[in-house]
């Protein structure tokens, strides 16, 4: 399978997957790109040429399959693989995260969280098995784990992610505030909660600029 | 003032000030754009060129004064305004952001929390006031706020936005798995856990494409 994912179709991947599933479970087994456009608010240009790229084929017809559609998105994003995580660092965040009750049954199950800190282990609420960090190097092979979850302090975020690498991790969700640098065969996906409340800042100053309030 | 600021800079505008803080905290005052760079990642010519930006005049000089360039970007992102925060939903992530010890310190404070569910009311434990949802439209105009974040069931967030539009809000963070559509003056930041989970997994599936497990 060979096709060319623009990188806005990745990002709109999730919500053809998502829109599909609803559908689904409305009973719905077939839309036309119109009706799909007006769902998703997309041209149903787009739809069809998004489509076209989903499925890896050209189409003529009245109509998709949602199932069809739905197991397509499924492949593609590697959501039939259970993709297990890995949270490291036991802050809110990590707790937050190890703790959420429906990553499993969306195909993503937590299978450990590792503490920086020894001395909290005694105290674990995790519903996951709590290993010190020290053990990351034994655990992870066995653990199967393609994601990790980085809640960590600044300072340690890129040499946990090295060793991550090594460990043959290839995809980060971080919450720590640091410039990450991976390598180009390593996916990194940055949650920072200021940057973005920084970015929100600066577009109402934007806006404020533009049109002064009188 | 008036100037162009790309959205690739918008999206570094965070990372320059972190930097600059970081810097006056170790009792830097002054740094070449060699140095930034180097701390930052970035070639020295683009750090010259973003700064040119920031401080709204190219400088001939030997290094920038760490305070200014803070200050610039302080004024720029708007972060010398106190943005106030209101929150709309109190689940986990509602609850979380809501109690979160650190916003006011950047300059965020939360001030009140909606909640959808008045019969969660009297079991608070939020640190700021819960009021119902019900009452948004007389609350929200003396609670000077300019950023909501929404916490809420997918199907009622379109709705909240055009609510809170009404009542002058000009930024959202949505945590809530909706597709919004925003009026043109109105900056959304879109934060979901699962369509991240499955760009992860989607970035995974074709890394393994790429370069097969032998």
């Amino acid at each position: 399978m060979s096709r060319y994912v623009s990188e806005p179709l990745v990002q709109r991947l999730p919500a053809y997957y998502r829109h599909m599933k609803e559908l689904e479970a409305q009973g719905v087994t077939e839309i036309t790109s119109r009706n799909l456009g007006e769902r998703m608010q997309l041209n149903p240009c787009q739809i069809r040429q998004d489509i076209n790229v989903i499925e890896g084929a050209g189409k003529q017809g009245f109509g998709y399959s949602v199932k069809e559609l739905k197991e397509h998105l499924q492949k593609i994003m590697g959501l039939d693989q259970h993709r297990r995580i890995i949270v490291l660092g036991r802050g809110r965040t990590g707790q937050e995260i190890a703790n959420h009750p429906a990553f499993a049954d969306e195909g993503f199950p937590v299978v450990a969280l590792f503490d920086l800190d020894p001395g909290h282990l005694a105290q674990s609420t995790a519903a996951v098995p709590v290993y010190p960090e020290a053990e990351l190097e034994t655990r992870v092979p066995d653990l199967g784990a393609k994601i990790a979850v980085l809640a960590l302090p600044t300072e340690k975020a890129q040499e946990m992610l090295n060793r991550l690498y090594d460990l043959g991790i290839r995809a980060i969700w971080s919450f720590s505030r640091a410039d990450l640098h991976p390598p180009r065969d390593m996916a990194v996906v940055n949650w920072h909660l200021y940057d973005t409340l920084q970015i929100l800042s600066y577009r109402i100053s934007q806006m404020e600029e533009e049109s002064p309030r009188r």
